[in-house]
């Protein structure tokens, strides 16, 4: 499970930082290099109990790093996730929009 | 630790429902009392790890029990907790205002 949570943060889309269960400051770091390499905005994005995490990277992101950048808008939703079984949960999700 | 949480969902404010450890459903059930009781808006709040289960407890009021109720904003924000020590702390927090 960890593993298929770290596939997640390699195969990002473009200037999306999916939150897994490393330590915060990788993410904080992934999202500081986007900006950096030209980025004007950076999505963060989690699920399930990471959710505090994502807001944790855009809240260290901000307030320590980058005062320029601001949370532009934050959106809450319910995924679903079907299991190898075909049995389906649901999840709670967040998608943090960070712009300068 | 355990009951001071538990006495800050005593202690709420006015139409504010503050997530803590108990089970998702009571905070849920919490919410949906406070817009029976002709509440126009309800605002979830909570802190560190309990973040994700704030999320929980809006999508669940939104998607099972309130079709009429929207997130109309979410905000982020980082505070300082004091200990008893002296020694100060940072912790994010969320606040979600959910309306009809």
């Amino acid at each position: 499970m960890t593993e298929g949570t770290e596939k997640k943060i390699e195969r990002r889309e473009e200037n999306t930082v999916f939150v897994g269960k490393k330590g915060v400051m990788g993410y904080v770091l992934a999202v500081v290099t986007q900006f950096n390499n030209g980025a004007k905005e950076v999505n963060v994005k989690a699920r399930g109990k990471l959710i505090s995490r994502a807001v944790d990277v855009a809240e260290i992101v901000k307030n320590r790093f980058m005062p320029d950048v601001k949370d532009r808008s934050i959106v809450i939703k319910t995924e679903e996730l079907t299991s190898e079984d075909g049995s389906k949960s649901k999840v709670s999700a967040i998608e943090i929009q960070l712009a300068k």
